[in-house]
């Protein structure tokens, strides 16, 4: 690493695929030989070159980052303080002041999750924003994850003691947690606070509450499981890297790494998602760009030039299989596999024929991020107790998607979840209180389930059930085998 | 009782938990000792601490609650009136200003309960308004309620004499009234002006309505009943309290009362519903208070620091069951027993077992005001129907939640209810002109009944059947048991 | 009657119930005897009290009814015409100037029905408008008579020849129709138009379109066939008087009009609906009145004191029953006997057991005006079908309410209607450019319902059938039976 | 062809049907005697009488078409062109200023079909937009054709390696596309931007997709294929004329172009819809008209008097059948037929009796624009499969109409379609930028199309079956026989 004291203008020249140098905490890096490497693409660099990227980079790298991908030699020296104005990036400025515009209200005002997530839309970032916010297309299998709650109707019960109530519930036939509702691995949360997701485990400890640690957190996991004490429930989310060894060294990492109970093997986003909000804000920042080098370049880019998504996905391998992965898994870990994303019946009942290998799957379709017009998790679940109920008996089955209200929790364990995730809601409540807010978010919840599992008379988790709800206006839109006539299916023995 | 005149500037220094005077009526209190003891919580008289709270105090409380609450050296003394004026509460005036800010139409250009609810709207406090029009999370049951009795149709008969129509009914096997409509126990309603639950008896006579009484009704019972003829027929209803020994003074205070014919024992709320519009006029005073005492004390309250309906609620008791609670009321009434809030069809069929000390039973989701997206009381009558019919032959059914016109009446009888109750559209009706906005109401929906009931070509309610409504669309929505794949369920055996 | 001439301050002296002047076509009448007897109430006439009440009352009487009302010397002499505007009445003026503020467009330009109604709002009087725009209460039936057509699907065939397309119909055995699309009788065509009704037979002569006049019609029976030739199609609608007397005057005075081929008996009305948009402008002009004679009145009048319709009303019969009122027409007219307003196959049943005295019957819910949430017709037509089809074999089955477009008429015609009526578009038509926008109106119609069967390769009307349309969205929602669990109901029998 | 120089004041003398002069190209035309046969109306050639009419005549006529129509001695000279600028009509400078008002921002930010539309609204002219927008009534068929989509929900499976995934399809059993998305046939392209069909077929050679020529294109048949490869595949759409000698024209014309592979014969318009968007330009140009030529001819015309579509439609012969059409067309070509409009199962049953000579049939409502109420292509691949699912087996079936992703496309494959139009896309893609626009429309719905492929776990379009969707919704929607009581007909055996 060079100790050279260099001038920001000389750092201005070097804007180009040809000698590209940018800042990075201070110190001037050439990234030239890198750019061709780079996960996120060179677009992005390039768009940077030249100039002080520290605001645009940090939030979304871990640490370490840099030192696992550049040479030492690739630093060249230090930037000179008094001359770095000069080659701030105009969007990092503009961004500052949007995030700064208003003081959060005290999170006790905030009465459910759209109040917390209207604060957050004013407090972070436009492209924080439309990242977190964004799905697939047209947005209809988001929205379907959540009204597909609100069609399922609950009975309350009378004449019921319910002076106690308790949401505490057991996972992986083992580890005691508070709630039945978890943190599902979501990316980039420091996008939207500096707590990052080390702030949602510190939330989470108060609860002892499981969070899952995205595979694109950013920051380490060592970092993020810093505070907690062993007890405390992670999971680890693996997309496994076409490149086997980067995720073998990381699965050795986790595997080191007390507090991380399982890992979470992501199979609902082989490849990306196509999310326009997100992707509009790559495309307006290229627009506004003055080096307009996607101009430059010419073609029209569809697949894999898009927002955040799409370059956090560079790298992931869509070649999995039931036969090569599951194997190449027991290998690398001992720990116990959670699969993640399963959307149908018939995947369901093959994934529970892995276990004890696999413990637990969870029905997912991605937040609707990964293919618009997926089915919401509910649709899968009772699926499952319409062709093979058997797999509630081999695997846990756990559901994420659409959570907005404790009674939509409730719901969930009523049709046989086992636990619940939440994935944009602790992120908005990061970035509309910090830890307070994600505190918040996980308190709303339990003071909505515990109220409507005392109204239907229910004390523990475990004693919710199908005759707690009435859920005929789902029974009449779930698959109903590809002969579509009426005709109830025999469970599709499914190919290995 | 102190006969000193005391300064306001005094009493304006006596503003926190450690010295906490209030003025009430002209009169100065020292309730310092009664601030942990106040059912509504401390933070509501820290609030007023130091200032007459005569103005917040007043609508909320029947007469006789200082004596009962207070020992009689609480009084401290007479205010002077002349310095009163440095110590009336903002809020309150800024409440009055609101209040008097419009002059009502003639209620007889008021063509419908919407053009009733709008007029209230303008003429009763925000809070007021809040706390009436508020629901449990999202509003889905008490949209539902609502909209649910749209998507039943009427079928009109022709070349039927339909030159008389006669609303009248009889109650719990002897009492007869004028109409099939009562007026359900709805909280505070000197909220909406001074006359009160009086106001709404004294409506109530002219038509030989049923009323029955607010457990938190803003004046006593005995005020209520006192210009009623010993013919009227009125319930009181009853929140058993945790502490017994209060619910059975009251109960023999009731079973002195000649008009109350039944005690109406409310069980659809053991636990408070989440009601955001009311906790929101809550956290706006809280918000604007000087003394911001909420965040000083830190936390961020879920349960029971809500709005006025959480206030209300705090001391019943959730511990109630079927086994101990109704031979225990056995013991302290001989009037017959009507249980609201049933929201199953177990459990009114549990409640049919009870017969006859349970006379009645009122299917009620509590105006969706306790859990959102439990189901409308058209649910329950049409579960009813399917799995155990035997029920309308043991108790009577009543219903109430949604119910905006005559058709709407018209359609519950019509499924086998035997009259129907309206809980806000008589508040808004006195908000909106007193008495006789509260006798519009009632006209409104029995002219509308009426004319219903002769296009079906029905002279009498007795005639009234499944026969003159079309409810397939909701037929299609109710229950179909636990199993869920449209098999017809038999009865769900109910444990005792 | 006087020769008097009459200053119009001697008029305006005469305000009060106790002595009541008005001026109608430069006459001055004493009517203060009549008011007691005045069919649309004394109200009405009182605000007009002392004033030329000409505007008011011409466009709703046909002439002659003043004859037959007033004694001759009821009318006291002629005004002064030098001193008649100090004795216009305001609401009058008013109402003037609102009519004349636009230019119609060229009719040629009004592509659809809508586009004829959105002129027609503009060029008739507000009174007017909500007389014809009106239904019942939330106007849901009137708004489900044409989304219900909107559900159903039209399946057209290819490979047909479609050169030729013929609409023409027969009805009641022998009455050959240009258009299987009639004019429904709807009252008060002058509001629109002075052309009035027989605007609307002019029209109707060009198609060789049927039209039945209404009993409410504002100009007389023969003033609207004078010049139709007698091979028109006319039907006239009776409202059955209590006192009979008069309404077998009228039918004496039908039974020597030629082009009148049948009594058309109106059922579907034995009390007036609630018809809120008619009955706040009636509210509108009291409450401007200066007299505000309603208030000194006192009460607060909900049957009977509504709008046009309510006025129209008086003096209806609703005890008319199949048993004494066939064989009472029977004896007073030779005339085939229509039965409008049937919405249940039980009535349609039992009409067909009165032919041949009953020839057709029409299935109207009163374009909604009578009872909301009462069923289409097109509901009543699938019930017909599903529970005695044999009704269509006894009798001639007709339709109205809810067209707005040819292929709604198409639909009706499939599902087994002989022809369909519309009531407000003609009403509409002539508001919105007399007879021509009648005419507009059935050339639309007629346009649209030629290119929809062609479309289906259907050269006839008689061809049409239920394989040309997919009414399975509409078949889920009709009548189930009153066990109301799926069960196909056998025919109910009904008591005659 | 005159040579003689004319003054543009002479020109503008002959405005009138009796000497009717129009300028094209910086010729003089007199059209007189032309008038009537003009298959788009004498009155839109009125409207440019004395005119340069070039703007206006040049984007809807193919090159050619004057000389087929105009004998060379109407052809009077050249005009002046310093007089020129005189005789513009007023509607094209408008239009003129209208169209150049935005620059189209790059293609490649635009990032669904909607975009592309929103921009294509603002580049072309109203009166193109409207020709395009436009359907059938209110349009509901329309808009179902998409929504029809959104209600099917697809089923992704997990661990199937999806690395590659091929498009590719093979249609009419011989020819390669690289999609299974083709574009259907459209008139009048060049109205959206002057490269035309030629410019579309130009965007097809990139993605070797397959173009269906209209029978109403802006370009001829030679030009449109003039720079196509012989491999790359072209249908040529047949409107059958009355004039039977001019389509036998054009089918020997078609036959000599190598790159048409089939002939594609409509038959869903066999009388044109009824396009009120289209119609209101027209009404407009005609409103505005000085002229008002229209006024003066009086009388309200429906029948072929509208917008762009009917004027376009003239000539086609609605009396063609099956048993005398298709062998007619066997005499004029050998290549294979594609039926293209088919709606009902019967229809299709029909036409696959018609194999070998026919080899596809196109299920289409024709965009909406023929009769609104039909029913979406979805609907008719559901109900072949219901009803005689052995058509799959005898023709192709391809299915247009509604398409907006890539979803909508792989649902359609899955439901048993061979290959997907879109008809207004590519239009609205021409519009917003040319060539360039229509491989953004192909390139957005393939990108989309793989995304969901690969997330289904599929490689190969033919491997996509019923099994990866979910389309209960639809199913319960579609036509269930005649009978209409729930009942499964078997299949009516058509009549030939």
């Amino acid at each position: 690493m060079g100790d050279k004291i260099i001038d920001a203008a000389e750092v201005a020249k070097h804007n180009s695929a040809e000698s590209c140098w940018v800042v990075l905490y201070g110190k001037v890096y050439d990234v030239t030989e890198f750019l061709p490497n780079h996960p996120g693409g060179t677009q992005i660099i390039l768009q940077l070159a030249g100039k002080d990227a520290t605001e645009e980079y940090d939030p979304i790298h871990p640490s370490g980052t840099l030192e696992e991908n550049l040479k030492p030699e690739a630093c060249l020296g230090t930037i000179d303080p008094e001359t770095l104005s000069k080659i701030s990036s105009k969007a990092v400025s503009e961004r500052k002041a949007e995030r700064t515009r208003t003081e959060a209200p005290a999170m006790s005002t905030l009465l459910n999750l759209d109040d917390i997530e209207a604060v957050a839309q004013k407090q972070i970032s436009h492209k924080a924003w439309a990242y977190y916010y964004s799905a697939a297309d047209d947005l209809f299998s988001k929205s379907l994850n959540n009204t597909v709650y609100r069609s399922i109707l609950l009975r309350p019960r009378v004449f019921i003691d319910c002076t106690n109530c308790d949401l505490s519930v057991s996972v992986l036939g083992q580890h005691k947690l508070g709630l039945p509702i978890y943190v599902s691995p979501a990316a980039m949360a420091r996008l939207a606070h500096p707590a990052g997701e080390a702030g949602i485990s510190s939330a989470c400890s108060k609860f002892n509450a499981m969070q899952i640690i995205s595979n694109n957190a950013s920051m380490t996991p060592e970092e993020i499981v810093k505070n907690a004490s062993p007890d405390q429930v992670f999971g680890w989310q693996l997309y496994v890297q076409t490149e086997r060894k980067k995720s073998e060294n990381m699965l050795a990492r986790i595997n080191r790494l007390k507090p991380v109970k399982f890992v979470c093997l992501t199979l609902d986003a082989p490849v990306p998602g196509k999310r326009e909000h997100d992707e509009r804000t790559r495309a307006a920042v290229q627009t506004s760009s003055e080096t307009s080098l996607l101009q430059a370049s010419g073609g029209t880019p569809m697949e894999g030039g898009g927002g955040i998504g799409q370059q956090l996905f560079a790298g992931t391998d869509p070649s999995l299989t039931w036969k090569k992965t599951l194997p190449w898994l027991a290998e690398h870990t001992k720990l116990p596999i959670v699969l993640k994303g399963l959307q149908t019946h018939e995947d369901a009942y093959i994934a529970s024929l892995h276990a004890p290998q696999v413990k637990a799957i969870i029905l997912s379709n991605h937040g609707g991020r990964a293919m618009d017009t997926a089915p919401p998790a509910v649709h899968t679940l009772m699926e499952i107790r319409k062709y093979c109920p058997e797999v509630f008996e081999r695997v846990e089955v756990w559901v994420d998607g659409g959570i907005k209200r404790g009674t939509d929790v409730v719901k969930a364990l009523c049709l046989g979840a086992k636990c619940v995730g939440v994935g944009r809601a602790p992120l908005f409540g990061l970035g509309a209180g910090g830890v307070e807010g994600v505190e918040r978010v996980l308190e709303i919840l339990s003071a909505e389930a515990k109220t409507a599992m005392r109204l239907l008379g229910v004390e523990k988790v475990e004693e919710l059930g199908m005759h707690h709800i009435n859920a005929r206006a789902v029974e009449q839109q779930i698959y109903d085998g590809p002969a579509g006539l009426n005709a109830l299916m025999p469970l599709v023995k499914p190919k290995l």
